[in-house]
């Protein structure tokens, strides 16, 4: 039971030209999300009022507000709303979702109501329904009675398209004190922290994800390569932690380069000695594979014999490789075409339930805008710049680590292995 | 008016060997004190049970928290109030606090209470009196009828201790939002900013401090000679924004190297070109100053005529120099004796109301661990993990900038300039 | 004149199996090459004998050598002699460089010669002859009686490529000591230089690159709108001092962002205000673009009205956006086809005597494995790591400033104007 | 034999309004001293003839050179001739080195030779000696037929102190190819390494140094404690590889507070629990070892069990805990007079062979600053800035290596144990 606390006969504030009513429940405090949406109202000029407020009296109990938002003008209004909705409160009026049509293929009318990656409830036709596919940055469209997270650039003209703010309810991740083990390094990304623990409780999670037969996707960097972490991800395959690996041409073609040549773009990993122009090797590398038609025809044909690639084509692990503008080759294997390369991230993200991301901020980045944030997403980067910034998107549950990726493999397969 | 919210005859929840009533008001929500609580006691494996609460219905209006706190022993139940008090929670009991007497000098009891940078009450004979020379750290003494903070390096045998966690009440800083604009970048340290934002902002609060006769500090390591920000900071000091300087033996020997002989540990600054063997500048420069038994008789002397540490002593700022491990020299002004250049530096401390730290780690930290929370600190570095660690510590309002100290200090000067 | 020096009979040293005699002439010890050179030899197990060496008497004159290698074996000795004329030495004997073969389209055979980004010339047909479209990791074809580098995968089979290392000559880039008011930098990338010296550097090379008729390109991240740096790289854009923009999706986003709604990501680009759910804006400026059908078209429109991608279209500026794996939208303008645009930047980049690249380490890595080392590079980063990843690429004379960008582009266009 | 190169009649450039003969001898090119001697010759507008080079014609023999320096001005010429001395020049002269007493105590004349880290022999009636307690920006004085570098401020009245650059002659550290093992990674700091290369290298050098009978001295931060890697950093005093701990006061602390409490500034080690107000246990660990009266008593009374310094004061390592600016405490075996924290890292690193700087900028460089350059360093650090700047001072040979510190002294310990 939760402790109530009503307030008879509220009104709007003085100041404000127009104003609406809101509600939201959960775990508001915990979740920051009071906080959050008071320090919006007071950012964006509008003022609120609390109508009703009852506290969880324990941390099991959620709590649940009510509260008059007013501002200076109705166009106004709309954006605190805007960004309201997107927290988690919901208007209080009892309204459908406005639907307006997409007046052209790839767009929609200005006021198209931009998605969050938590999931999402519209109303439709007086029922509240769940929005499938969630994830960031796209639309909502309703079709067959059902409403589906579609990407900009996918929408056709005539597409029904959520707009406004009415009829619209986000849930977010609540994080769970019980999980705090999880959320308690996210906030401080240090370099100066134990990583044996958080080393620790990522092997936890791993072990879960397989064990409830969730998928692990890997977004790695080539630098999982020119710090030795290679031999210990190939454990982390064969011992069944990998499912999906998503990464760009170059990870592929530095790892191709130490199973041929035993070198990382001409630095011989076993001395550290580098070679001048080293690149030839790399240049061999790809050379060779171009040769075989690919890396699964280089495994095939038993060119290819040991490596990250090797395990995966081995063990049936999904790879999607990515270009970029810095590719070199590519591999045959690597999608240039980028609109296909996200296409291909984003199936074979489907059913993962946790994603390392592995010193890569392109793909880490490009990963996290896919997800919907009930996925976990672990970052780890020697540099504390890239954490924060995969963590900060807000794209997932993230927990960074700031630790040298080749020493956290070799750790992290240790501990798996116990 | 505040919406109340009353529970009638709560008791301990069950598992609770140990329980206390706390009792918390002000914007605890905004300030997220609430939340920092809850976290508290579920991380303490402790329970809570909210006994009242009351919401301040909009932005000006204070919220109030009376709260069981339960522990499965007494000994536990300590830590969590120990942790709740430093929060700003106060016992819901009536007593005093508690005083032991020191055993020896520079040694405490062993319960004794441990100080926040916060503004502290401490209940003496019945009465509620604030503590004098709050800083984090420290313990409070009761001496003639008065509470004071002191190290306990200074802390003589027979000295009356505060033990505990009763009849103490900290009044943390209020996180007002009106000074949002200074807030806002707090939490998020990125080098992914618009810096003349910043500029602007810190040119403000220094312009306010000035005309409100409070006295602002200036905090820096030699990277502003480096950069070329000397020139731009000697117009600061000219211009009555700067009234002590805190700074190391190698700031002001780079200082006077650039006065004598135009070049920054041998490095020209006019051309960038490095000279071989370019610390014989250096030593020369010492030597300079030694021969004239110190900056002011260099100054005095006219051996030295321009520079940040001319600017000081022709301006009456007050400078200290704290000697470090790596210190060539020193300087006839550098203070080698760690103590006192502590004590020297928590003096020149005194009635400052803004601290500028600028590319400084170590001595920015000092100083941080010196000042009540009611000073406010900015923090310029071009490395954003300095600026995390300075920000971090919690040891006052601060206000982080990831940016290079030279063009900022360019910008500063000319913003103070406009 | 250069001193000479003869050494009459000289012969292999006894432990060589195998053994060339090689020659090298040019400012070896400034250079450096001379030290790289033995670094090398010892390093891969062989060894060398100075057969003949001349010293350039002053700063003027070129060093010749001449010396033999010997290896342990054959194969060991062709790897040492790889290595050896990427840098600058040239086999002494007389014969023509060895053509093969492409087996199939985008596969050469395993002794294929891979390019450095230094000028090379051919011998065929007992003529030397230079080779066209000088970059690194290409392989070089004979066609028509031209030399050409080639991207492997634009090889045909039956293609000629020159194999081996014999009649191949590579004439590294001079670091002449006049420039080295250039140079200067590039060795010791640091956060603790003054960036003004840097800024004056680089305003003469981009006044002397327009004066002499040369282009400038400008690789650009989206870092350079988030600091603010937008409008006075804008200013650069009107003053005629950009000739080509290359840049990914994500720059011209935020740029349209800015200019359509004052906002970056979210954050109000005047107060430093982040708006929750800030993304709302920039899919809405995604969605604007898409609907008048391009930036372009935007701009005809009288849509998009200013801005950095504004000022580019009005200024006849070619500007390639590429795709990547993180990007929203895209923008129809952006080329999500990497083939394609790595195919468009190279074309751009034709002409172009100067690069800077401002906060892109990605881009800034695609542009310089496009460009022979004649052209100078400019990075930078606020991150020393992207600067020193950058200049270490060897792939053109680079000079790294760690800055912040913002700031570097206020004083650029300082400069410029003064 | 080496091949020779003669020159006759050689006479200074006419440009030179004044010009001395210099001569040097040994690995020139491998060492890049012939280049750094060309590049200084430029740089500062003066110019060189070569009068008679022979090259060295394979790795082990040495190369010699004689060349006339000419500068616009005699005190032009004495400023590169200073540097050239410290590059490893010899004014060809025949001339005793000229001594000037000392007017005041800590002051010199202002023509003072400034020493290096290099060794260096000074001719003194007619013979060539050593100078004894080599270290960088001292002065040499000469005394009872002896020369010893003296630091400025231990200079008396009266010492008679080496001035110009006559009879002065330094001996470069020659940077052996044999041990290009040791030399590969300095140049190059990327975190993007393989550390396990590194850490064999390191392991290598320790065994041999403590084999030989030489010192081993660790200088340590307080990260090596919050990233866990104490409890393999006490596996290695227990071994036998550390015989000197070089620290500051925090170390200790969070040493004491680890082995007391299991937390580190408040954070659960095992679990990485932030603990708020964790700043309490950190004053109570100081207030108990002041309670003692010192560590050494603290492990006497059986109150400090385990630890670092523990293991220390257990194993006869000699440790040294210098004080700062930023100290809380301090405990009583910390040093606060920093002349005398500097003389005693002098007196402890005596018979030091090798040195490991563990995440500490101040400490190292305060350690490198002291060392002559036949000590070899090793840096480790996770921010490449920190290891570059280390690496950078030319203190001394160094070997830089970027990696997450606890995990790098697992590795270390684990291939110790090997």
């Amino acid at each position: 039971m939760a402790a109530d606390n009503f307030a008879i006969g509220a009104t709007a504030t003085d100041g404000g030209a127009a104003s609406e009513v809101i509600e939201a429940e959960g775990h508001l405090i915990d979740s920051q999300i009071l906080n959050n949406v008071f320090d919006t109202v007071v950012k964006r000029n509008a003022s609120f009022d609390v109508l009703k407020f009852s506290i969880g009296r324990s941390n099991d109990e959620p709590s649940r507000i009510s509260m008059r938002i007013s501002a200076p003008s109705e166009s106004e209004l709309t954006e605190v709303l805007e960004e309201l909705v997107s927290l988690g409160c919901r208007v209080a009026d009892t309204h459908d979702a406005v639907l307006r049509e997409a007046e052209q293929d790839g767009c929609v009318p200005d006021d198209f109501y931009s998605t969050t990656n938590h999931r999402t409830m519209v109303r439709h036709k007086r029922k509240w329904m769940e929005v499938s596919h969630q994830r960031m940055d796209a639309v909502i469209v309703i079709e067959d009675g059902a409403a589906t997270c579609r990407k900009l650039r996918n929408v056709k003209k005539g597409d029904r398209v959520v707009c406004g703010v009415s009829g619209i309810r986000v849930i977010p991740e609540f994080v769970d004190r019980d999980r705090q083990g999880f959320a308690f390094m996210t906030n401080e990304i240090s370099s100066e922290r134990r990583v044996e623990v958080g080393v620790s409780r990522i092997a936890s999670m791993m072990r879960e994800a397989k064990d409830a037969g969730g998928k692990i996707a890997v977004v790695a960097g080539p630098v999982v390569v020119h710090t030795g972490g290679s031999v210990h991800f190939q454990e982390l395959i064969r011992s069944g932690y990998v499912n999906v690996l998503l990464a760009g041409n170059a990870l592929a073609v530095h790892d191709v380069e130490q199973a041929l040549f035993g070198t990382s773009l001409g630095v011989d990993l076993d001395t550290g000695r580098a070679i001048e122009g080293g690149h030839r090797n790399h240049m061999r590398a790809i050379n060779t594979i171009c040769r075989a038609g690919g890396l699964r025809q280089a495994v095939e044909q038993e060119v290819l014999t040991s490596g990250v690639m090797y395990e995966c084509i081995n063990h049936g692990v999904d790879y999607v490789l990515a270009g970029s503008i810095r590719d070199d080759g590519p591999l045959p294997d690597t999608i240039m075409d980028l609109v296909a390369a996200q296409d291909r991230y984003a199936e074979a993200l489907e059913g993962v339930r946790l994603v390392l991301a592995l010193s890569t901020m392109l793909h880490g980045i490009g990963v996290g805008n896919m997800l919907p944030s009930s996925v976990k997403m672990v970052c780890v980067d020697i540099n504390p710049a890239v954490v924060t910034k995969l963590a900060d998107r807000g794209s997932s549950q993230t927990l960074g680590v700031v630790t040298d990726v080749g020493l956290f493999l070799h750790r992290l397969a240790q501990r798996l292995r116990a």
